[in-house]
Parts: C-alpha cells; structure tokens; sequence
C-alpha cells in the first residue's frame, strides 16, 4: 500500500468572497440558494463543510477585523485600526507609531456644513499632494489619494495615539466634527489637536485651488476638505510565515485587503482589471492566483462585490456576482494542485443592508478530508457538514495542518 | 411515573484508543469505517455521537497533552512536561522540584554519533543499574529501564529547570546533542550542565561494561549511551477525586498513559499481558476494567495500537485492531452498568504517519443520554450527531454530570 511521508507539505487557496452569507429573502432563498452555481455545489459534494462563526456567534464582523480573524490573528488582540490597513493598502511606508487613519476627500461651505461626503467621488492626485507632507506641530502629515474620493493619511511624530474620535460625521448635512480625545492622556490630546489643525488647514489650503475653480465652473462639488476616521497605530506584527512556515500572496481588487495582507507579510499581486467592483475581472484574478500558486504556498483571494451587493440591498446584484465567482473563479481553481477553500468573512444579508452576524457557509476541498454528505454550498445545506460549526480563528490552523506546517503540542 | 432522585450515581468506563481518528485513504475510507465493528455501531445507534477537537481546533495533540485535556485539564495549565508522566508511570517517586526525562539507551561510536536510537531496542535493567544513583553536583540521578530500550531519568536536587533542550536528535546518524537552557537563568543553566556530564558518563560508565561486550561479540548493538528528552517538573496537583468527587481507576499497557493517570490521582492496575502493542491482551484488559469497576466510579481503559498502525502507515493493522476493540474490548464492556464513553486522543491518519487536528469522533452511551439518528461510529457519521462538535476539556465535565458528580453554578 503507498503512503505518503509526513514531511509532504500542500499549497491552498482561500477565497474569501466578501459578505457573502445571507438571509432567506426571494422565495424564502438567499442569493446564495438561488444563484446557479455547479462549481461550488462540486467542492462541497466532493469536500469537507460546515458553518463558520467568522469572530464569535452574534458578534457582527467588520472586513478587516474579521479578515484578522480568518488569517488567524485574533482581532481582539492584533487590530491595529482601520487607518493602518487602508495606508498600507495605498503602499505608504509605516513606521512603529505612526498614526494612519482613512481619509476622504468631502464638499463643505464655508460654514463647515458637509455638503458630500465624498465630493462626488471624485478624488485628486493633485489636491492630495498640496496637503501631502506638510509639517503640523513637529509632526509630519503624509497623504495619498487612492481611488475616486478616497485616501489614506499617516501622522508621524512623538507621542501620537490612535484613540482619537472620527472627523467625519458619516451623514451629509452635518458640521465636521471637532476631533476628540478619547483617552484621557497627553499623546490622545496632542493627536486631536493636530488631526483638527490639518482638517482646518485642508479646507483653507484645498478650497481656492485652481482645481476647485474649474470644478465650480463645471458645476462639480468642489473637494475643498479631507475627512478623516478610523485612526490606526502601527506595529510590526508576526508574519504569517513567520507563524506558520508558509510564504503567501494576495490578489484583491479593494485596497483594505491589501493593507490587510501587507499587515500579515503577504506578497500583495498587482492584477490588472481586479478593481473591487461589479466590473472586476475575475478571470485575471483566476490566472493571477494559478500563477502565484507557483512561487507561493498559500494564495489569498478576494471578490468585493458580494458585499457591495448586500449593502445596496441587491439581491439579483447578488446572485449575479455568486453566479460569476462559480464560473470564472471556482471553475478555473478548482483542479489547482491545491486545497481550495471557499467563504465569507461576514454576512450583508440584501433584507439588512448591513452586515450581521449569521455565520457564514465553508468548505474545503483537497486530499484527505472526510468528504461528508453535503452536496450544495449554501447557508442552509452546509449546516450538516464535516466541520459543524467553526470559529474563524480556527480556519488557518485547520489549514495549516491539512498544509503540512504544523506543530504538534506534547509528544 | 418513577423517577430517579438527583442524588443518583452512575459509574462510567472510558475507553480511550489511541490515535484512533484517520483521513480516508483505502476506498475512500478511513481504518474506522472499513472495520466490522457492530459493537462500537450498537453504541452509536443507542448512544449520542459528535466529534471532538481534544484540545482545539487545528491544534494537534501529543499524547499527552490530549490525555490531560480528555481528562478535563487544560494542558497549557497543567502539562508538567513528558518526563513526569514517563517517571510516574515508570512508578518512580518524584516530589515537588524533580526533573525528570524520557531516556533511551542508545548507541553511539567513538566520536559520539548516533548508530541507534534504541540501542537495537534492547535496553538492560542491569545497566540501568549502573547508573542509578549517580551524584553529580550534589544532584542525585535515579535511572529506571522499563520495557525494550525504553527509561525514565529523574534528578533531584536544588534548583532545577524543566527548561532545557533534548539531547536525543531523533536522527539516527546525528551526533549527539548538547543540552542547552530554553531559558536564560541560574536553574537552567545547572540543569543542562548536569545533563551533559551524565551524558558524557553514561557512555563513559556503559562502554565497557562485560554486558556491552558479550553484545559486541554476539554482534549485536552496544547499549553505551542514555539519551534523554522531554524534560519535565514535578508538583503535585488537584486529584480527579479532589475535583469531581469520584474514585477513579486506570488500565492501561503503555507507561506514559499509567504516568499521567498516576499524575492525576487514579489507581493504576497492573493488567497481565496489556503491552501497550498489537500483542496487547484485551481480554484481560477488559476483565480488569469491570474488576475495577466494581470498586471504583470511573475507569479509564487505554489501548495503544491504533496509534502505532497509524504510525506505520499500516492501514490493515489500525483496521485489524480496531476489530479486536470491538469485539474484545467494547463487546464486553458494552453492558456493564456504567456510562460507556468511546472516543480516541487524536487522529493519526495511516496517510500522515503523524499526529493530525483531525476531530476524533466520540460516543456516550448509558441512561438519559439523548440518542441521535447516528447508526455508525466513524469519523463522518458521528458529525451528525447530537453532540455536535465538543472540545476535549468539556468531556469530563458532561461525563461527571451524566454520573451524578456534578456542581450547580448559581441557583
């Protein structure tokens, strides 16, 4: 009979297809149900299924403290904020201490009432490099815009802290909102001076540039201030080849994801066409994954729109994504020489608009598992699988004895 | 209707057979699916069934460590290190500061390279002897041979650390090691002294011995050299009997399995012909377990050779003695008036030939369990069991409260 050495190390991938779990909404289906989806229904006929609390039963995941959590660093312990995922993501260097937050470009007048958010989606390369490396109290500002409206910001300097409130209300109409403190301590106070002086000055540095001028005369809002929330602090953390023994890479269109798989020491692929939307091109997300595949142990894929989907409320939307992620992604990785798992790091039920905490369906594919009798991968059919119900944190250790990178503990 | 009063006891016998879960490999099946088991298969259609990660999900358990949480310690509390268990079960006395060892007798050249791991696993009471109670640095050395070429070491003295490296490589062919402190004070330092000037001397005090040299002439392997691994260091803890109420007894072959029971206060029987091997005599193991029941709550039966199969990569031997289980062991405990708990330590799939996180399935059978639709005990079957997926460290818990000995938390 022939058996295979202990030493045999595996590859996987892991797709993780955002806010993917649902509630029945259509016909008493979830999107999921509904859509057509012959590949995913042939991992899980031929794989190892189960249900997945992604953080912990009832508690509702953001993406990037639950994607943590899916790479098994517990968020409770490794979330550094938001603001560090998303300046990673738009490659700006971080140095131990620096407080990054999210940054938007918004529409104010001139009495600080925001008028858009988002200044119409509509970013500028240029505006950001009239705020990018200004000097504010010793501290050095640094400030990137990524896509449409949106841009990363990075404080460095003495005795900065990431417990400050957000700047940006979250509603138009509002006042901008004074930056606040929330610890009472010296390096929380110098930080929400500082954040309230650079908001003060984006508006007066932003607002009579030139490019606003045109705007104006096209009738566009004019992005005449930078808005700023979830404040992160940056630290070195262990990677996950570090932890683990494995090398890894990330295709993902969203740059959130990027900064998070920056954070964990993943190779971060540049995909043309991966853009985190409706458009995505899955099909050079599929190759550019097989390819990785080859220099890399475990390949890390993202698909954004699902989530999108469930946000606008979008079951059809939805369903379509599924129905494209089956065909152009599963259907192209799933005769890789490797385990393939496929899941969600939320659910954004369409009925919620929002995420929530329904755990979300798993399953894994590749030699060995105990191949159980689920044939469908939906929310419901999975419940009765191999794998019961997991936690997230427990995906990556799971995965990475199924890799052969294990450590056994005792003898 | 007749009810029983709450004050009811129950007994309950444990069988725990080692390494017992596995991957499927042969016709899609693991070892456990193949075999005729139709007693281990009344259990599942009469008991409740689940799966068990018998430390935590995607962790995988040593022997030992699993052993401590199945009996409701959590190991990352608890674990004392290998050698307590290998000197307990060696029945050596250790008390509060001892540090004691795995020890093989090995064979080694002239130059300190090792030709046999196990010395052609043939070990000597007689050269044990030798050894034992040798002084170094006012430290005493107990040696004791135990079965083959198997030992436990103990050292006692002041100020000692479980905290140094292995001087075993587990290689043959390597040079052997030195013992160096994991960490970087007084004690550890002592320690690994000592460990290599014992070292050093077992070859120095066994080369020459007449018994080495009627070996050499007789062309088989010296036993000129003590190995040692798996430091640990004694301190009494809380009994199973302090803890839950009940007496408790063990049967067992192997001695690491007799080391942890004696840790844990059971009463270890001496059982004619359990070896801890494929030879093992489950009949009488099986007599002794409903001998011990009789005087005390819970017995803890141990079989050894489904790991060792599962070691070898031997499929028709796990197979093999998982039919003598059945049929020996479970054939014959199955009506005894006791709660019958039937479950492994870890999986160590045949496809591996290593320690896996593969869930171990599990089964309780005795009054008021609530009986599922489960018809087979193997690792698929039980996932859809009324027990779900438990963690190791709950077991005793539910167990003690299926036996009466349980505590109410609140009112």
């Amino acid at each position: 009979m022939s058996t295979k050495s202990s030493s045999d190390k595996h590859k996987a991938i892991l797709l993780i297809c955002d806010g993917l779990g649902d509630r029945p909404s259509v016909d008493g289906k979830t999107p999921l149900q509904a859509a057509y989806t012959p590949n995913l229904d042939e991992l899980s006929a031929s794989g190892i299924n189960g249900l997945m609390d992604v953080i912990s039963p009832g508690i509702v995941p953001g993406s990037d403290t639950a994607h943590l959590s899916l790479f098994g660093y517990d968020p409770y312990r490794y979330y550094p904020g938001r603001g560090v995922f998303e300046a990673l993501g738009a490659d700006m260097e971080l140095h131990k201490g620096d407080v990054a937050f999210r940054a938007n470009f918004a529409t104010v007048d001139d009495e600080m009432r925001v008028l858009d958010r988002r200044a119409g989606r509509n970013g500028s390369k240029e505006l950001a490099e009239v705020l990018n490396g200004l000097e504010i109290d010793g501290v050095t500002i640094s400030l990137r815009n990524t896509t449409q409206h949106r841009c990363a910001m990075v404080m460095r300097g003495e005795q900065l802290s990431r417990y400050v409130s957000d700047v940006d209300t979250h509603e138009a109409g509002d006042f901008v909102q004074d930056c606040k403190p929330l610890k009472d301590g010296a390096a929380e106070r110098k930080t929400a001076t500082i954040v309230n002086k650079f908001v003060k000055m984006s508006y007066e540095l932003l607002n009579e540039q030139p490019v606003n001028a045109e705007r104006r005369q096209k009738g566009e809002l004019p992005a005449n201030i930078i808005l700023l929330r979830g404040a992160g602090s940056y630290e070195k953390i262990t990677s996950l080849k570090e932890r683990f023994g494995f090398t890894s890479a990330c295709v993902a269109g969203a740059s959130l994801y990027k900064g998070v798989a920056k954070y964990l020491g993943m190779q971060v692929l540049t995909v043309e066409g991966a853009t985190g939307k409706a458009d995505t091109n899955l099909h050079n997300k599929a190759e550019a994954a097989l390819q990785a595949l080859e220099e890399h142990d475990f390949v890390f894929v993202h698909v954004k729109d699902t989530d999108n989907n469930g946000h606008d409320g979008n079951f059809e939307g939805k369903k379509r994504i599924i129905e494209r992620i089956d065909k152009e992604l599963v259907g192209r990785l799933k005769d890789a020489d490797a385990y393939l798992v496929v899941t969600g790091d939320h659910s954004t039920p369409v009925s919620l608009k929002r995420h929530s905490s329904d755990p979300v369906p798993v399953v894994i594919k590749g030699e060995g598992v105990r191949t159980d009798a689920v044939k469908n991968f939906d929310e419901v059919s999975v419940a009765s699988g191999g794998l019961n119900r997991l936690r997230g944190l427990d995906l990556m250790l799971i995965m990475s004895d199924f890799m052969g990178y294990f450590t056994m503990y005792g003898t």
